[in-house]
Protein backbone atom coordinates (compact mmCIF):
# COMPACT_ATOMS: atom_id res chain seq x y z
CA UNK A 1 0.00 0.00 0.00
CA UNK A 2 2.74 2.72 1.05
CA UNK A 3 4.71 1.41 -1.62
CA UNK A 4 2.29 2.06 -4.06
CA UNK A 5 1.89 5.61 -3.09
CA UNK A 6 5.47 5.96 -3.31
CA UNK A 7 5.31 4.77 -6.50
CA UNK A 8 2.40 7.12 -7.57
CA UNK A 9 4.22 10.06 -6.12
CA UNK A 10 7.38 9.06 -7.68
CA UNK A 11 5.96 9.61 -11.19
CA UNK A 12 3.71 12.53 -10.50
CA UNK A 13 7.23 14.41 -9.57
CA UNK A 14 8.98 12.82 -11.62
CA UNK A 15 11.54 13.19 -8.85
CA UNK A 16 14.62 10.92 -9.37
CA UNK A 17 14.96 10.96 -5.51
CA UNK A 18 11.98 9.66 -4.35
CA UNK A 19 12.29 6.16 -2.62
CA UNK A 20 15.48 5.57 -1.15
CA UNK A 21 16.03 5.60 2.43
CA UNK A 22 16.95 9.16 2.05
CA UNK A 23 17.71 11.23 -0.70
CA UNK A 24 21.59 12.48 -1.80
CA UNK A 25 21.70 16.08 -2.83
CA UNK A 26 25.12 15.73 -4.99
CA UNK A 27 25.34 19.73 -5.19
CA UNK A 28 25.11 20.23 -1.46
CA UNK A 29 27.15 17.36 -0.49
CA UNK A 30 24.01 16.32 1.78
CA UNK A 31 21.84 13.41 2.49
CA UNK A 32 18.56 14.08 3.53
CA UNK A 33 15.54 12.25 4.91
CA UNK A 34 12.07 12.39 6.73
CA UNK A 35 10.36 10.11 8.72
CA UNK A 36 7.24 10.00 10.97
CA UNK A 37 5.70 8.67 14.17
CA UNK A 38 2.29 8.55 14.67
CA UNK A 39 -0.03 7.85 17.82
CA UNK A 40 -2.11 5.55 17.38
CA UNK A 41 -0.31 4.01 14.19
CA UNK A 42 3.14 3.57 15.17
CA UNK A 43 3.17 4.28 19.07
CA UNK A 44 0.49 3.95 21.87
CA UNK A 45 0.85 7.03 24.35
CA UNK A 46 0.08 4.53 27.34
CA UNK A 47 3.21 2.04 26.08
CA UNK A 48 6.17 4.47 25.67
CA UNK A 49 7.45 7.29 28.03
CA UNK A 50 7.97 10.81 26.16
CA UNK A 51 11.62 10.95 26.59
CA UNK A 52 11.55 7.25 24.91
CA UNK A 53 9.16 8.40 22.22
CA UNK A 54 12.21 11.58 21.78
CA UNK A 55 14.84 9.40 21.81
CA UNK A 56 12.92 6.88 18.84
CA UNK A 57 11.75 9.37 17.09
CA UNK A 58 15.89 11.00 16.74
CA UNK A 59 17.21 7.49 16.04
CA UNK A 60 14.62 6.12 12.95
CA UNK A 61 15.94 9.44 11.03
CA UNK A 62 19.62 8.92 12.44
CA UNK A 63 18.93 5.30 11.12
CA UNK A 64 18.09 6.41 7.50
CA UNK A 65 21.24 8.72 7.27
CA UNK A 66 23.36 5.98 8.67
CA UNK A 67 21.70 3.68 5.46
CA UNK A 68 22.66 6.21 2.98
CA UNK A 69 26.22 5.60 4.58
CA UNK A 70 26.08 9.93 5.45
CA UNK A 71 27.23 11.34 8.73
CA UNK A 72 23.91 12.31 10.65
CA UNK A 73 24.38 16.39 11.48
CA UNK A 74 21.30 17.85 12.19
CA UNK A 75 17.48 17.43 12.73
CA UNK A 76 14.84 19.61 12.79
CA UNK A 77 11.41 18.26 14.79
CA UNK A 78 8.07 19.50 14.14
CA UNK A 79 5.29 18.25 17.19
CA UNK A 80 1.56 18.19 16.61
CA UNK A 81 0.14 18.37 20.27
CA UNK A 82 -3.27 17.71 21.77
CA UNK A 83 -4.46 20.28 24.77
CA UNK A 84 -4.33 17.62 27.25
CA UNK A 85 -0.12 17.29 26.43
CA UNK A 86 1.87 19.40 29.01
CA UNK A 87 4.96 21.49 29.03
CA UNK A 88 6.76 18.28 31.33
CA UNK A 89 6.00 16.03 28.38
CA UNK A 90 7.56 18.74 26.04
CA UNK A 91 10.51 18.39 27.84
CA UNK A 92 10.94 14.83 28.75
CA UNK A 93 10.09 14.77 24.41
CA UNK A 94 13.21 16.78 23.80
CA UNK A 95 15.64 15.42 26.67
CA UNK A 96 15.07 12.17 25.01
CA UNK A 97 15.61 13.63 21.48
CA UNK A 98 18.78 15.45 22.57
CA UNK A 99 20.29 12.38 24.13
CA UNK A 100 19.49 10.32 21.11
CA UNK A 101 21.47 13.10 18.64
CA UNK A 102 24.12 13.28 21.52
CA UNK A 103 24.82 9.34 21.69
CA UNK A 104 24.67 9.24 17.32
CA UNK A 105 27.39 11.31 17.51
CA UNK A 106 26.96 15.30 18.21
CA UNK A 107 24.00 15.27 16.47
CA UNK A 108 22.45 19.12 16.70
CA UNK A 109 18.47 19.72 16.87
CA UNK A 110 18.15 23.01 14.76
CA UNK A 111 14.73 23.59 14.80
CA UNK A 112 11.22 22.58 13.41
CA UNK A 113 7.50 24.09 15.14
CA UNK A 114 5.09 22.90 17.41
CA UNK A 115 1.47 22.94 16.62
CA UNK A 116 -1.79 21.96 18.05
CA UNK A 117 -3.15 18.63 16.80
CA UNK A 118 -7.04 17.88 17.32
CA UNK A 119 -6.27 14.55 19.44
CA UNK A 120 -3.43 13.02 18.44
CA UNK A 121 0.24 13.36 18.80
CA UNK A 122 2.17 13.60 15.46
CA UNK A 123 5.88 13.89 15.22
CA UNK A 124 7.74 14.55 12.13
CA UNK A 125 11.60 14.96 11.92
CA UNK A 126 13.71 15.45 9.17
CA UNK A 127 17.65 15.12 9.04
CA UNK A 128 20.41 16.20 7.30
CA UNK A 129 24.07 14.01 7.11
CA UNK A 130 26.91 15.27 5.46
CA UNK A 131 28.42 13.01 2.83
CA UNK A 132 32.31 14.68 3.04
CA UNK A 133 34.86 12.02 2.97
CA UNK A 134 32.16 8.79 2.48
CA UNK A 135 31.28 6.55 -0.36
CA UNK A 136 27.13 7.01 -0.26
CA UNK A 137 25.74 3.95 -0.93
CA UNK A 138 22.33 3.54 -3.24
CA UNK A 139 20.01 0.13 -2.41
CA UNK A 140 20.59 -0.28 -6.67
CA UNK A 141 24.22 -1.41 -6.06
CA UNK A 142 24.45 -4.83 -5.02
CA UNK A 143 26.62 -7.17 -7.68
CA UNK A 144 26.62 -10.88 -8.38
CA UNK A 145 29.40 -11.86 -5.86
CA UNK A 146 29.16 -9.16 -3.43
CA UNK A 147 29.08 -10.66 0.45
CA UNK A 148 26.17 -9.25 2.31
CA UNK A 149 26.96 -8.54 5.70
CA UNK A 150 24.61 -7.73 8.76
CA UNK A 151 24.87 -4.97 11.74
CA UNK A 152 22.81 -5.50 14.72
CA UNK A 153 20.50 -8.20 16.25
CA UNK A 154 17.38 -9.32 14.33
CA UNK A 155 14.04 -9.58 15.98
CA UNK A 156 14.25 -8.57 19.26
CA UNK A 157 12.38 -4.95 18.90
CA UNK A 158 9.64 -6.80 16.99
CA UNK A 159 9.78 -9.82 20.47
CA UNK A 160 9.40 -6.42 22.51
CA UNK A 161 6.37 -5.09 20.60
CA UNK A 162 4.71 -8.76 21.15
CA UNK A 163 5.34 -8.57 24.82
CA UNK A 164 4.24 -4.79 25.35
CA UNK A 165 0.93 -5.37 23.71
CA UNK A 166 0.15 -9.00 26.13
CA UNK A 167 1.26 -6.33 28.80
CA UNK A 168 4.26 -8.61 29.63
CA UNK A 169 6.98 -6.66 31.31
CA UNK A 170 9.68 -9.43 30.82
CA UNK A 171 12.19 -9.99 29.56
CA UNK A 172 12.79 -5.96 29.87
CA UNK A 173 15.77 -5.99 26.89
CA UNK A 174 13.32 -6.89 24.32
CA UNK A 175 11.00 -4.11 24.98
CA UNK A 176 14.22 -1.77 25.74
CA UNK A 177 15.45 -2.83 22.14
CA UNK A 178 11.75 -1.92 20.56
CA UNK A 179 11.33 1.58 22.54
CA UNK A 180 14.90 2.38 22.83
CA UNK A 181 16.15 1.69 19.58
CA UNK A 182 19.86 2.48 18.18
CA UNK A 183 20.82 3.28 15.03
CA UNK A 184 24.44 1.44 13.62
CA UNK A 185 26.04 4.77 13.25
CA UNK A 186 29.75 2.99 13.68
CA UNK A 187 29.36 0.13 11.29
CA UNK A 188 27.72 2.97 9.01
CA UNK A 189 30.97 5.38 9.20
CA UNK A 190 33.14 2.00 9.19
CA UNK A 191 31.58 0.93 5.86
CA UNK A 192 31.15 4.76 4.13
CA UNK A 193 34.88 5.64 5.09
CA UNK A 194 36.47 2.34 3.72
CA UNK A 195 34.33 0.94 0.45
CA UNK A 196 36.30 1.78 -2.63
CA UNK A 197 33.62 0.30 -5.07
CA UNK A 198 29.80 0.96 -5.29
CA UNK A 199 27.93 -1.06 -2.22
CA UNK A 200 24.36 -1.47 -1.11
CA UNK A 201 23.07 -0.41 2.57
CA UNK A 202 19.43 -0.06 3.73
CA UNK A 203 18.27 -0.08 7.47
CA UNK A 204 16.08 -3.09 8.73
CA UNK A 205 13.54 -0.59 10.14
CA UNK A 206 10.43 -2.28 8.03
CA UNK A 207 12.30 -5.93 8.74
CA UNK A 208 15.13 -7.48 7.24
CA UNK A 209 13.05 -9.72 4.65
CA UNK A 210 12.38 -6.36 3.16
CA UNK A 211 15.72 -4.68 3.47
CA UNK A 212 17.01 -7.78 1.48
CA UNK A 213 14.05 -7.70 -1.00
CA UNK A 214 14.20 -4.17 -1.80
CA UNK A 215 17.71 -4.36 -2.48
CA UNK A 216 17.29 -7.44 -4.65
CA UNK A 217 14.96 -5.77 -6.46
CA UNK A 218 16.48 -2.48 -6.80
CA UNK A 219 19.77 -4.36 -8.41
CA UNK A 220 17.80 -7.17 -9.78
CA UNK A 221 19.57 -10.06 -7.78
CA UNK A 222 19.43 -12.63 -5.54
CA UNK A 223 20.72 -12.14 -1.90
CA UNK A 224 21.13 -15.61 -1.13
CA UNK A 225 21.06 -15.95 3.43
CA UNK A 226 21.81 -18.46 5.72
CA UNK A 227 20.01 -18.11 8.42
CA UNK A 228 22.06 -18.98 10.99
CA UNK A 229 24.32 -16.62 10.68
CA UNK A 230 21.72 -13.47 11.72
CA UNK A 231 22.63 -12.23 15.11
CA UNK A 232 19.65 -12.94 17.19
CA UNK A 233 19.55 -12.79 20.73
CA UNK A 234 19.24 -16.36 22.22
CA UNK A 235 15.81 -15.78 24.40
CA UNK A 236 14.13 -14.99 21.40
CA UNK A 237 13.68 -18.23 20.60
CA UNK A 238 11.46 -18.47 23.42
CA UNK A 239 8.97 -17.00 21.19
CA UNK A 240 6.70 -19.05 19.36
CA UNK A 241 7.35 -18.19 15.32
CA UNK A 242 10.62 -16.60 16.18
CA UNK A 243 12.04 -17.55 12.92
CA UNK A 244 9.20 -14.66 11.95
CA UNK A 245 10.37 -11.97 14.31
CA UNK A 246 13.73 -12.09 13.20
CA UNK A 247 13.17 -12.28 9.55
CA UNK A 248 10.18 -10.20 9.34
CA UNK A 249 10.25 -8.26 12.11
CA UNK A 250 10.86 -4.26 11.82
CA UNK A 251 11.95 -2.10 13.78
CA UNK A 252 15.71 -3.23 14.87
CA UNK A 253 17.14 -0.38 12.89
CA UNK A 254 19.76 -2.67 11.87
CA UNK A 255 21.86 -2.16 8.69
CA UNK A 256 22.38 -4.63 5.90
CA UNK A 257 25.08 -3.91 3.17
CA UNK A 258 26.55 -6.01 0.18
CA UNK A 259 30.41 -5.33 -0.24
CA UNK A 260 33.03 -7.15 -2.64
CA UNK A 261 35.77 -6.47 0.50
CA UNK A 262 33.67 -6.77 4.13
CA UNK A 263 35.67 -4.84 6.71
CA UNK A 264 37.63 -7.25 9.34
CA UNK A 265 34.53 -8.89 11.96
CA UNK A 266 31.89 -7.78 10.02
CA UNK A 267 28.93 -10.35 10.45
CA UNK A 268 28.91 -11.79 6.80
CA UNK A 269 25.31 -13.52 6.38
CA UNK A 270 24.97 -14.13 2.73
CA UNK A 271 25.99 -13.25 -0.26
CA UNK A 272 24.53 -11.81 -3.67
CA UNK A 273 23.75 -14.18 -6.60
CA UNK A 274 22.08 -14.08 -10.38
CA UNK A 275 18.65 -14.00 -10.23
CA UNK A 276 15.74 -11.93 -8.26
CA UNK A 277 14.18 -11.76 -5.05
CA UNK A 278 15.56 -13.19 -1.91
CA UNK A 279 16.46 -17.17 -0.44
CA UNK A 280 17.00 -17.98 3.13
CA UNK A 281 18.82 -21.48 3.29
CA UNK A 282 17.74 -21.98 0.02
CA UNK A 283 14.17 -21.02 0.05
CA UNK A 284 13.06 -18.95 -2.11
CA UNK A 285 10.83 -15.95 -1.37
CA UNK A 286 9.00 -14.37 -3.94
CA UNK A 287 8.10 -10.71 -3.64
CA UNK A 288 4.55 -11.22 -2.74
CA UNK A 289 4.87 -13.04 0.02
CA UNK A 290 7.50 -10.79 1.48
CA UNK A 291 5.27 -7.96 0.79
CA UNK A 292 2.26 -9.90 2.38
CA UNK A 293 4.28 -10.57 5.90
CA UNK A 294 6.22 -7.54 5.71
CA UNK A 295 5.94 -5.01 9.40
CA UNK A 296 3.45 -2.77 8.23
CA UNK A 297 2.07 0.23 9.68
CA UNK A 298 -0.01 1.13 6.77
CA UNK B 1 1.56 29.06 24.40
CA UNK B 2 3.52 28.31 21.37
CA UNK B 3 6.41 30.72 22.46
CA UNK B 4 6.21 29.34 25.70
CA UNK B 5 7.09 25.50 24.01
CA UNK B 6 9.72 27.03 22.34
CA UNK B 7 11.81 28.57 25.00
CA UNK B 8 11.18 25.64 26.69
CA UNK B 9 12.94 23.44 23.47
CA UNK B 10 15.54 26.09 23.18
CA UNK B 11 16.03 25.59 27.28
CA UNK B 12 15.90 21.72 27.57
CA UNK B 13 18.29 21.70 24.16
CA UNK B 14 20.30 24.36 24.86
CA UNK B 15 20.69 25.03 21.12
CA UNK B 16 21.73 28.26 19.52
CA UNK B 17 19.51 27.09 16.34
CA UNK B 18 15.70 27.35 17.96
CA UNK B 19 13.78 30.12 17.37
CA UNK B 20 14.30 31.61 14.05
CA UNK B 21 12.55 31.09 11.00
CA UNK B 22 15.16 29.09 9.86
CA UNK B 23 18.53 27.66 11.32
CA UNK B 24 21.93 28.68 8.86
CA UNK B 25 24.18 25.83 9.55
CA UNK B 26 27.22 27.22 8.66
CA UNK B 27 29.59 24.65 8.31
CA UNK B 28 27.12 23.24 5.45
CA UNK B 29 26.26 26.50 3.96
CA UNK B 30 22.83 25.94 3.78
CA UNK B 31 19.64 27.00 5.70
CA UNK B 32 16.81 24.30 7.59
CA UNK B 33 13.52 24.92 8.80
CA UNK B 34 10.24 22.49 9.19
CA UNK B 35 6.84 23.29 9.11
CA UNK B 36 3.58 21.71 9.52
CA UNK B 37 0.01 21.65 8.12
CA UNK B 38 -2.42 20.24 10.61
CA UNK B 39 -6.34 19.43 9.51
CA UNK B 40 -8.65 21.05 11.94
CA UNK B 41 -6.24 23.26 13.21
CA UNK B 42 -4.72 25.02 9.89
CA UNK B 43 -7.35 23.81 7.21
CA UNK B 44 -10.31 22.33 7.32
CA UNK B 45 -10.95 19.80 4.49
CA UNK B 46 -13.78 20.94 2.99
CA UNK B 47 -12.65 24.22 2.32
CA UNK B 48 -9.11 23.75 0.49
CA UNK B 49 -8.57 21.57 -2.64
CA UNK B 50 -5.86 18.77 -2.60
CA UNK B 51 -3.70 20.70 -5.05
CA UNK B 52 -4.17 24.00 -2.90
CA UNK B 53 -3.08 22.20 0.15
CA UNK B 54 -0.34 20.97 -1.43
CA UNK B 55 0.77 23.97 -3.07
CA UNK B 56 0.38 26.03 0.61
CA UNK B 57 2.33 23.55 2.27
CA UNK B 58 5.32 23.71 -0.27
CA UNK B 59 5.38 27.91 0.27
CA UNK B 60 4.94 27.97 3.59
CA UNK B 61 8.22 26.02 4.08
CA UNK B 62 9.87 28.03 0.91
CA UNK B 63 8.79 31.17 2.74
CA UNK B 64 10.89 29.78 5.58
CA UNK B 65 14.11 30.29 3.61
CA UNK B 66 13.12 33.54 1.51
CA UNK B 67 13.00 34.76 5.43
CA UNK B 68 16.45 33.82 5.93
CA UNK B 69 17.75 35.05 2.78
CA UNK B 70 18.74 31.54 1.67
CA UNK B 71 18.06 30.18 -1.88
CA UNK B 72 15.03 26.94 -1.27
CA UNK B 73 16.43 24.14 -3.03
CA UNK B 74 15.30 20.85 -1.56
CA UNK B 75 11.86 19.58 0.58
CA UNK B 76 10.86 16.30 1.80
CA UNK B 77 7.27 16.04 2.85
CA UNK B 78 5.71 13.95 5.11
CA UNK B 79 1.77 13.02 4.81
CA UNK B 80 0.11 11.21 7.25
CA UNK B 81 -3.55 10.05 6.09
CA UNK B 82 -6.52 8.78 6.85
CA UNK B 83 -7.75 5.62 5.10
CA UNK B 84 -10.41 7.51 3.40
CA UNK B 85 -7.81 9.44 1.61
CA UNK B 86 -7.50 7.74 -1.58
CA UNK B 87 -4.78 8.06 -4.48
CA UNK B 88 -6.53 10.97 -6.14
CA UNK B 89 -5.83 13.15 -3.13
CA UNK B 90 -2.06 11.87 -2.80
CA UNK B 91 -1.71 12.51 -6.65
CA UNK B 92 -3.51 16.43 -6.29
CA UNK B 93 -1.70 17.29 -3.41
CA UNK B 94 1.55 16.17 -4.87
CA UNK B 95 0.78 18.23 -7.99
CA UNK B 96 0.34 21.29 -6.45
CA UNK B 97 3.34 21.08 -3.75
CA UNK B 98 5.36 20.37 -7.18
CA UNK B 99 3.64 22.97 -8.89
CA UNK B 100 4.75 25.59 -5.86
CA UNK B 101 8.35 24.14 -6.27
CA UNK B 102 8.50 24.79 -9.45
CA UNK B 103 6.83 28.48 -9.30
CA UNK B 104 9.04 29.07 -6.67
CA UNK B 105 12.72 28.45 -8.60
CA UNK B 106 12.91 24.67 -9.44
CA UNK B 107 12.94 23.65 -5.62
CA UNK B 108 12.70 19.71 -6.00
CA UNK B 109 11.00 17.42 -3.67
CA UNK B 110 13.94 14.76 -2.43
CA UNK B 111 11.85 12.36 -0.16
CA UNK B 112 10.02 12.07 2.83
CA UNK B 113 7.32 9.30 3.69
CA UNK B 114 3.40 8.47 3.43
CA UNK B 115 1.97 6.77 7.05
CA UNK B 116 -1.42 6.16 7.73
CA UNK B 117 -3.13 8.77 10.66
CA UNK B 118 -6.16 7.57 12.84
CA UNK B 119 -8.41 10.38 11.39
CA UNK B 120 -6.87 13.34 10.57
CA UNK B 121 -4.44 14.77 8.24
CA UNK B 122 -1.12 15.93 8.68
CA UNK B 123 1.63 17.24 6.69
CA UNK B 124 5.05 18.12 7.98
CA UNK B 125 7.85 19.41 5.36
CA UNK B 126 10.93 20.34 5.48
CA UNK B 127 12.92 22.15 3.62
CA UNK B 128 16.53 22.65 2.79
CA UNK B 129 17.88 26.23 1.22
CA UNK B 130 21.77 26.97 0.12
CA UNK B 131 23.38 30.15 1.71
CA UNK B 132 25.76 30.33 -1.18
CA UNK B 133 26.61 33.67 -2.42
CA UNK B 134 23.99 35.36 -0.02
CA UNK B 135 23.77 37.60 3.04
CA UNK B 136 21.73 35.30 5.59
CA UNK B 137 19.67 37.28 7.69
CA UNK B 138 18.63 37.01 11.23
CA UNK B 139 15.94 39.29 13.31
CA UNK B 140 18.81 40.07 15.91
CA UNK B 141 20.09 42.20 13.31
CA UNK B 142 17.97 45.24 13.19
CA UNK B 143 19.97 48.52 13.89
CA UNK B 144 19.11 52.13 14.64
CA UNK B 145 18.61 54.04 11.75
CA UNK B 146 17.72 51.37 9.31
CA UNK B 147 14.65 51.93 6.96
CA UNK B 148 12.24 49.21 6.95
CA UNK B 149 10.96 47.77 3.63
CA UNK B 150 8.12 45.12 3.27
CA UNK B 151 7.14 42.86 0.50
CA UNK B 152 3.98 41.42 -0.23
CA UNK B 153 0.10 43.02 -0.01
CA UNK B 154 -0.98 42.53 3.54
CA UNK B 155 -4.28 41.23 5.34
CA UNK B 156 -5.84 39.97 1.90
CA UNK B 157 -5.20 36.29 3.19
CA UNK B 158 -6.97 36.71 6.80
CA UNK B 159 -9.95 38.37 4.54
CA UNK B 160 -10.01 35.37 2.49
CA UNK B 161 -10.29 33.25 5.66
CA UNK B 162 -13.17 35.02 7.09
CA UNK B 163 -15.20 34.80 3.77
CA UNK B 164 -14.34 31.45 3.52
CA UNK B 165 -15.28 30.58 7.10
CA UNK B 166 -18.31 32.70 6.39
CA UNK B 167 -19.29 30.63 3.33
CA UNK B 168 -18.84 33.75 1.07
CA UNK B 169 -17.38 32.72 -2.56
CA UNK B 170 -16.20 36.56 -3.10
CA UNK B 171 -13.90 38.35 -3.86
CA UNK B 172 -12.33 35.08 -4.96
CA UNK B 173 -8.99 36.99 -4.73
CA UNK B 174 -9.05 36.81 -0.94
CA UNK B 175 -9.44 33.45 -0.95
CA UNK B 176 -6.74 32.85 -3.67
CA UNK B 177 -4.73 34.75 -1.13
CA UNK B 178 -5.71 32.23 1.35
CA UNK B 179 -5.31 29.36 -0.20
CA UNK B 180 -2.51 30.09 -2.53
CA UNK B 181 -0.12 31.87 -1.08
CA UNK B 182 2.78 32.99 -2.69
CA UNK B 183 6.36 33.03 -0.94
CA UNK B 184 8.37 36.39 -1.42
CA UNK B 185 11.13 34.53 -3.51
CA UNK B 186 12.47 37.41 -6.01
CA UNK B 187 12.47 40.10 -3.28
CA UNK B 188 14.46 37.70 -0.59
CA UNK B 189 17.18 36.99 -3.62
CA UNK B 190 16.98 40.89 -4.84
CA UNK B 191 17.77 41.88 -0.71
CA UNK B 192 19.96 38.54 0.07
CA UNK B 193 21.86 39.29 -2.95
CA UNK B 194 22.29 42.65 -2.94
CA UNK B 195 22.96 43.68 0.92
CA UNK B 196 26.52 44.09 2.58
CA UNK B 197 25.94 44.46 5.83
CA UNK B 198 23.76 43.21 8.61
CA UNK B 199 19.79 43.03 7.80
CA UNK B 200 16.89 41.69 9.59
CA UNK B 201 14.78 39.83 7.72
CA UNK B 202 11.52 37.84 8.58
CA UNK B 203 8.07 36.65 7.33
CA UNK B 204 4.77 38.10 8.24
CA UNK B 205 3.46 34.12 8.36
CA UNK B 206 2.02 35.17 11.87
CA UNK B 207 1.01 38.70 10.56
CA UNK B 208 2.92 42.05 9.95
CA UNK B 209 2.29 43.42 13.38
CA UNK B 210 4.00 39.38 15.00
CA UNK B 211 6.97 40.13 12.41
CA UNK B 212 7.61 43.09 13.20
CA UNK B 213 7.54 42.59 16.79
CA UNK B 214 9.75 39.85 17.57
CA UNK B 215 12.68 41.56 15.54
CA UNK B 216 12.16 44.59 17.70
CA UNK B 217 12.72 42.35 20.56
CA UNK B 218 15.55 39.83 19.23
CA UNK B 219 17.36 43.46 17.94
CA UNK B 220 16.04 45.66 21.21
CA UNK B 221 15.06 48.17 18.84
CA UNK B 222 11.69 50.49 18.37
CA UNK B 223 10.30 49.53 14.71
CA UNK B 224 8.25 52.47 13.55
CA UNK B 225 5.64 52.17 11.16
CA UNK B 226 3.65 54.62 8.54
CA UNK B 227 0.32 52.55 8.37
CA UNK B 228 -0.34 54.15 4.93
CA UNK B 229 2.88 53.04 3.05
CA UNK B 230 1.62 49.22 4.14
CA UNK B 231 0.47 47.70 0.58
CA UNK B 232 -3.24 46.57 0.66
CA UNK B 233 -5.46 45.31 -1.26
CA UNK B 234 -8.04 48.57 -2.14
CA UNK B 235 -11.38 46.10 -1.54
CA UNK B 236 -9.85 45.33 2.04
CA UNK B 237 -11.32 48.31 3.28
CA UNK B 238 -14.87 47.72 2.86
CA UNK B 239 -14.14 44.89 5.88
CA UNK B 240 -15.00 45.45 9.52
CA UNK B 241 -12.04 46.39 11.34
CA UNK B 242 -9.82 45.87 8.38
CA UNK B 243 -6.99 47.81 10.12
CA UNK B 244 -6.77 44.83 12.24
CA UNK B 245 -6.14 41.96 9.14
CA UNK B 246 -3.67 44.49 7.91
CA UNK B 247 -1.66 44.46 11.31
CA UNK B 248 -2.56 41.20 13.06
CA UNK B 249 -4.01 39.11 9.94
CA UNK B 250 -1.13 36.34 9.41
CA UNK B 251 -0.09 33.65 6.01
CA UNK B 252 0.37 36.55 3.43
CA UNK B 253 3.76 34.83 3.70
CA UNK B 254 5.07 38.50 2.82
CA UNK B 255 8.68 39.56 4.09
CA UNK B 256 9.91 42.90 6.08
CA UNK B 257 13.48 43.45 6.42
CA UNK B 258 15.56 46.31 7.95
CA UNK B 259 18.38 47.69 6.00
CA UNK B 260 20.53 51.04 5.37
CA UNK B 261 20.25 50.89 1.66
CA UNK B 262 16.80 49.86 0.46
CA UNK B 263 16.95 48.36 -3.22
CA UNK B 264 15.47 50.73 -5.57
CA UNK B 265 11.13 50.39 -6.04
CA UNK B 266 11.01 48.92 -2.19
CA UNK B 267 8.30 49.14 -0.37
CA UNK B 268 10.27 51.76 2.64
CA UNK B 269 7.15 51.37 5.73
CA UNK B 270 9.23 52.73 8.28
CA UNK B 271 12.66 53.01 10.51
CA UNK B 272 13.88 51.42 12.87
CA UNK B 273 14.68 53.54 16.39
CA UNK B 274 15.94 53.47 19.81
CA UNK B 275 13.19 51.75 22.01
CA UNK B 276 11.80 48.91 22.28
CA UNK B 277 8.15 47.26 20.84
CA UNK B 278 6.54 49.02 17.71
CA UNK B 279 5.14 51.84 16.98
CA UNK B 280 1.91 52.51 14.25
CA UNK B 281 1.72 56.55 13.32
CA UNK B 282 3.24 56.85 16.62
CA UNK B 283 0.70 54.99 18.44
CA UNK B 284 2.95 52.60 20.66
CA UNK B 285 1.89 48.64 20.68
CA UNK B 286 3.11 46.92 23.75
CA UNK B 287 4.73 43.08 23.29
CA UNK B 288 1.80 41.55 25.48
CA UNK B 289 -1.26 44.07 23.32
CA UNK B 290 0.70 41.73 20.22
CA UNK B 291 0.76 38.59 21.68
CA UNK B 292 -3.02 39.24 22.04
CA UNK B 293 -4.27 40.26 19.08
CA UNK B 294 -1.54 37.83 16.41
CA UNK B 295 -3.42 35.22 14.18
CA UNK B 296 -2.46 32.26 16.42
CA UNK B 297 -3.55 28.37 15.67
CA UNK B 298 -2.18 27.04 19.17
Amino acid sequence: MEKDFINLIKTTLNSPYIGDDCAYLKDLDILVSQDSLVEGVHFLRDKITPRQLGWKSAMVNISDICAGGGEPKYMTISLSLPKDINSEFIKEFYEGAGAACEAAGKVQIAGGDITASPDKIFISAAIIGSAKGRNISSRANARTGQRIIAAGVHGSSAAGLKLLLSGKKAPEKFIKAHLEPFAQVDFSRQIACSQKGKYAMMDTSDGLMDALSQIAQASNVLMSIDFDKISVDEEIKSFPNWHELVLFGGEDYGLIATTDTPPAGAAVIGCVKEGSGVAINGNFYPRNLIEQKIFKHF
